[in-house]
Formats: C-alpha cells, structure tokens, sequence
C-alpha cells in the first residue's frame, strides 16, 4: 500500500478513505480518536449530566435536492442544536449517520467543509459516526449531545396554567421560504426573498440563550413542527391549556409583506414549521428578566399568550375572537 | 380530542401517536422522559466514561426486504450492541433514527417488540429518537451508549508486535448465510441452513465478555467488514502488522460443510463480512486468563495469529504458503 497524500487517505479503502479525507478534520475532540476507534469516549464534567438528541433530515422531505450542500450540512446539525438550546444545554458534540446514493467528492467536500464551519462556530465537534450506502435518497441522521448542571434540563412538560407563552424570534419565515422554492408568487424585493429561503435553508439555533433558558424558562421546547402543533406539545405533556393573540405573533418584515397580499399566508404562519425558535413558558414574574437578557442577546422575543387551565390551544383575532387553525404539526405519516 | 385507548395515542397526531403506540413501551429509563421531550437527559456514574457508536443499516443493503421485522429490530440494535462490547463497554440506552417509507402497522408492532425484548435482554433502553418519512427504503440510524470506569475504553490502535490475534465465536457464518439468501446452492442440512441464516440475519452480539475484554484485552474491535479487513484496520491504526493461519480461523460446523463442498467459500469466510465476533489483541501473558474467562462464559475463542512489526495482513495456509485473500474490507463505495 503506498500513499500518495499526507493523510494517507488514497491508501485506504472506500468508507475508510471517504471518513479519513472528508470527516476526519471535523473531529477535534480528543475523545473522537481521530474517527479510527468503533466508538467515541466522552466524560461529562462532575455534576453535570448529558442531553440527547437525535433528528434525521431526509432528502426531498426535509430539504430540497437542489439545496447547496452548505446549507444542507447546516440544517442537519442546526436542527439538532437548535433542541439543546431549547434544553438549556451546552453542546459537546455529535455523532453523523450519512446513508448516501453515492459518493460524490465536490458535493461531500462543500458538505463537510459547512458542517465543520458550524461545529467550530458552534462548539460542537464531530464524534463519530457510520457513513453508509442507500439506492434511495440522501439521508442524514445526527445525534447531539450537550451538557447542564444535574437536573437542570429544561423540560417540555412543566409549563403550568398562569405562564406567559413567549417566542424568540419572528415566526412563520422558514414555511414562507419553502412556498417561495414551491414557486409561490408574492410580489417581494429580493432582500425578502432571501429572507425566508435563507430562514428555511439554514435555521439559526438559539444556542447563545441557553443559559438564559435554563436561568429563567419554564418550560421549553424548539418550534420545528409549527407554532400552533408544538404549542399543543407543550400543552399535552404540561397538561394546560393555552391561548393566543395571532397578532402577538412576531412577524418579520419579509412575512408581513407576504401577509398583507395574502391573507391565507396567516395560517402557514402560524402552522407551516421549520422555525427553530424557542417556544417557552415563564412565570409572570420571571418574564421581565428573560425578555431583558434575550434582548441584550441581541434576539427578538415577544409574549404571544398565556397557558390556563384545561387543553388545546385558542388561537384569537385581533378582536378576540377565535381563529381556526389546524392544531396538528406538521406529520409524515 | 377523545381518546379511545388508555395511552391516549389515538388522539394524537401521526408521528406522536406513532411513536407513542410503538416506541413509547421501550423509553423505560427516567432519562428518557416517555419520549416526550426534545431531549433525552442521561448522567453516566461518577468515575466512569460515556462509550459512544454509531451504526446505520439500510433495507437492500445491510438487510433484505423480506427479512422479518424483528430479525431486522435485532440487526439494527446489537451491531450497535457488538460495538460496545469490543469497547468493554456496559450498555446504558440507544436512540432510534427510523426513516420510513411507509408507516405500516403491523410491521411496526413486530419491528418494536423485538426491539424492546432486546433492550430488555441487554440492558439497553430506547432514550429517544425521530421518525421521518423518506420516499426511498426504510434507513434505521441507531445511536448506543455505554459506561467504562474512565480512562479504560478498550482501544482498536492499542495492538502491539507480539501481541496475539484471538477471535470469539465462529468465522464467516453470516456471510455464507447471505449467499445462501442470494440462492447459492450448496447441499446442507435444514439445522446448517439455518444456523447459517440466522447468524446473517440476527448477529449474536458479546456483550457478556465486556468486562473480559476490558479486564485481559490490549486492543479490540468488534468484526462487521470482514476478518481479513478489520484485522487490517487494527494493524493500521496500531502500527503494525498481523500473520494469521487460516486453518486456525474457527469455523462452525455449517461452514466446515460449505468449505467441504465449495474451495472459495474459504475466502468469504475470510473477507466477507457480518460476523459481530470480537477481534482482540492479547499480549502473550494474558491469552490463558483470557481463554478460560471467555470459555467460562460459553463463547468459544481462538487464537488465530500473531501481530508483528511491519504493515498488513498475511495469511498463511496449513504448509505455511501465503494466500493470497483481498485485503480490503467490504466498502459501500
């Protein structure tokens, strides 16, 4: 066997050399053994325990094949980041399960280059994982791993009736985004466009309010699935109920616009997903300081209801009455 | 929303009520919040080390269409299972990536049941997971933790010259199995035929030598690719070479048949793959300790060659002449 690179990756055999030569720089952490062991090794620190998460996006469902392979990487570790922010967790790292329909090298290099951008941006280096072969489309499951003090996680099911329902960010952009790929026709300046492409292409986690979550939440979750479905989460595994103002609901500039020549926009805002922003229950009195430090974030929140006793979730007008809107998330099946 | 079961599952939506109809009887550790949350939570015991493995199999590729559904559950779960092992590692819990194509019922209640018998049997819990739609075949992602006291994860580049080359179990079983799924006709008995199926279709993963091999082993790794290729992979990550005999490779009675009947069914035993047997690495001193501590267990171990200094694999026949067997372990691309 000779080598012809540094790296001796032409001198190994397929999966071997694919790992050594596209993979192999994103794994930094001592405990990833340069991806050559069957497993990684990782130690929380003392009195902390370990979040999991794992999300898998898949080719024609969760992105489009044409998407640039940068921002493919970046939705399917964001995804996943984006739920230990919502968990008040501090990334460690991840493992990547690539079921791929070739190996194509200029689409894996701009793959893995993004992937090792974020990893780096993010804190959160690449551990281990499986690169296999599928006749179907691309699929990409990763699992991450984050750390909290122990028995700090913040969960989804401790919302109680009396808590203000707040969101980061602007909602409804990303499912605008996908319509706009779709070829829906709004009348929009370019900057507009991007906007929401961008907001569907590559989620931007909330991983820099972690700690303010953990500080002052609730309860919390990561919005994927639509505001009004993962609100019903919430409030099944909280066992409340919650009300909301649809005109409470941050929009950014991009989707007001989209709202405003189309009305039926309203409820793809409101349920279409891929937001990736916190959804969360705080206290009354603990809402001033979570909107003081998220803000001082340099991240939009805003109030947008309040859970009560009871089930479900009411969506109200402007004039308080009652708006309907498909309660369910956005399912596969 | 009326519910007509008492876990509530048919009123919810699709993904919900699947994974809550399914998987939500396997999310048995606390951790794992009944599958609930965005997050599983886990805190390895102090002094001890988080094992992590990764392994991905596809429908046509690692497994057959018509293979049953808990032959495939088993598959999925103890390659992952066989990782930990070679890493002397004890198994704490898994998560479960599933990309359907189709989310048919009674496949999925097989799938689960066998799937949480396992985790049962080895110990192993579902933490979490995600579940998605994908349009081409079913792609199961598993994600296995384990726990070693820090700093004595078993190593795959820890081999040293001198050291010998021992294997558990039989050789070559799983692949002389799937030629006969693929229609190879070789004149065996029904017992034969399927002991041979069997070991493709459902590895017998050997976690119950974890502690063995943490207590006696220099290097292990657990053998998917191949004898001759991961024996290869060892040599190449421990910076040396091996010389194994290839009538010290332990074959079972099925395949002592095959071989009987068929030449070049020797270098798929040596090559072929799936075998979920341990490869370890033993300095001279600690082979006897080693031998009766496995053999106590009811696994069989062999001792198949000895590591050396230099690069790759040389295997010897019965009058010491090298064969000639393709030394690259079976890749996808």
């Amino acid at each position: 066997m000779t080598s012809r690179r540094p790296d001796g990756a032409d001198a190994l055999p397929g999966e071997d050399a694919l790992i050594a030569r596209y993979f192999r720089p994103l794994a930094t952490s001592p405990g990833a053994f340069a991806l050559e062991d069957d497993a990684a090794c990782i130690e929380p620190r003392p009195h902390h325990a370990l979040v999991i998460t794992s999300d898998a996006i898949v080719e024609g469902v969760h992105f489009l094949a044409d998407d640039p392979p940068r921002s493919v990487a970046r939705k399917a570790l964001r995804v996943n980041l984006s739920d230990l922010a919502a968990k008040g967790a501090a990334p460690i790292g991840f493992t990547l399960t690539l079921a791929l329909p070739a190996a194509n090298g200029e689409w894996l290099a701009a793959f893995a280059d993004a992937l090792g951008d974020d990893a780096h941006r993010y804190g959160c280096p690449l551990l281990g994982g499986d690169t296999v072969k599928t006749p179907g489309p691309l699929v990409i499951s990763i699992t991450a791993f984050g750390e909290v003090p122990s028995g700090t996680m913040v969960r989804r099911g401790a919302g109680r009736a009396g808590d203000i329902v707040m969101v980061t960010g602007t909602i409804g952009d990303a499912a605008l985004g996908l319509k706009l790929l779709q070829g829906a026709h709004w009348t929009l300046t370019e900057d507009q466009r991007a906007h929401l492409v961008g907001r569907y292409r590559e989620p931007q986690p909330r991983n820099a309010l972690a700690e303010i979550v953990r500080t002052h939440a609730r309860a919390a979750m990561d919005m994927s699935d639509g505001l009004i479905g993962d609100l019903a989460r919430m409030c099944r595994v909280s066992h409340v109920g919650a009300t909301i103002g649809a005109e409470s609901v941050p929009l950014s500039g991009a989707a007001q616009a989209v709202v405003a020549q189309d009305a039926q926009a309203r409820e793809l805002i409101l349920a279409g997903g891929d937001d990736y922003e916190l959804l969360c229950a705080l206290a009354p009195e603990a809402v001033a300081d979570f909107e003081r430090e998220v803000q001082a974030a340099g991240v939009p929140v805003a109030r947008i209801g309040k859970f009560e006793e009871g089930e479900g979730v009411r969506v109200l007008d402007a004039s308080g009455a009652d708006i309907a809107v498909a309660a369910a998330p956005y399912s596969h099946f």
